[in-house]
């Protein structure tokens, strides 16, 4: 069953029924994207909220001067979406796009907000899951503020070990904030060390 | 009743019966600050998440050379808490202080967890407020990044008229993330405009 992972991953907040599932399966679609493909472009509604079943995506948005800034990644068993735009229907801030051959489960808006009156305990479901999003948006912007660029690539590397190997570096380095350079730098003086 | 302008705030999202407003009057405290008190200090578990009856509260954090830095304000209506400490009763990377008198109505973690047992519509009610903080987060980040100051000044005077009149002017420059000096010069450039 190909949305298994997706009922595991609820399963360890609120407890799904076979009805529940069933509910579930008959709405939320899956979707296959080759590398490079976009799930949502600036401008355009975020119809979905996904759900990577595999594969890898970066969240990104382009500043004034057209440079790119990675607000985020996802892999299998993370949720990805431009959460402002899904929510509100109104056009996406970010984008959305592949790295890596990927597979989706997509909730539509409509199908979520249906869910919630089918099945309330989603609404447990959504409350914790974005209040973790919440929090880890928080922290991030603290340890932009307060943390030297090494010690935030350290705890990224602990935090996310299979996005480093998943990703190029020059990625991380936008995702950090700094240039690939100077990633680099700091990646030869932790080999020395 | 103390605690209407509370119950009105969430009668907007979600409707609370007679009988869900006595078991939320029986465990919400009110609690009443000076002007300069805290309410939650950075390295404290942040106990309560509290909804402001009346005052006015800024909540910062330290950076490493101990420069303030302003990431929210809370007036009447709205709910002000170190997120990610609350949720998982972990020590606070923020600080809230009073700027006003302030007057909050605290809900305690364990009160918290309970009500959503007991009034399971909660539920709904945070996840929605959550997910307003969030996309709030979120568009900040992007208009930090993407938006010149001078804009990002204006957007904060349209959006919350009311802060700007009751906070000093060097707090919204540490909100927005610029000298004083450098607000006070677009300050007086749209006086001139």
């Amino acid at each position: 069953m190909e949305l298994q992972p997706l009922f595991n991953y609820i399963n360890q907040f609120v407890q799904l029924t076979p009805e529940d599932e069933s509910i579930l399966a008959a709405k939320v679609k899956i979707r296959k994207y080759l590398k490079g493909q976009f799930v949502v472009q600036n401008g355009d509604i975020c119809k979905y909220e996904n759900f990577v079943l595999s594969g890898c995506l970066k969240t990104f948005y382009i500043d004034n001067d057209g440079q790119e800034h990675i607000a985020m990644f996802a892999i299998e068993n993370w949720w990805t979406a431009d959460m402002s735009s899904f929510i509100t229907q109104t056009p996406a801030d970010y984008n959305i796009q592949c790295l890596e051959n990927t597979v989706l489960a997509q909730i539509y808006y409509e199908d979520l907000e249906q869910f919630y009156i089918q099945i309330p305990k989603l609404e447990r479901f959504f409350r914790i899951i974005i209040q973790k999003a919440y929090i880890s948006s928080q922290k991030r912007v603290i340890s932009n503020f307060s943390l030297p660029a090494k010690e935030r690539y350290l705890q990224f590397r602990e935090k996310y070990p299979q996005i480093e190997q998943r990703v190029p570096q020059y990625m991380i380095a936008s995702y950090l904030g700094i240039t690939k350079e100077f990633l680099s730098k700091i990646r030869s003086q932790l080999i020395v060390e």
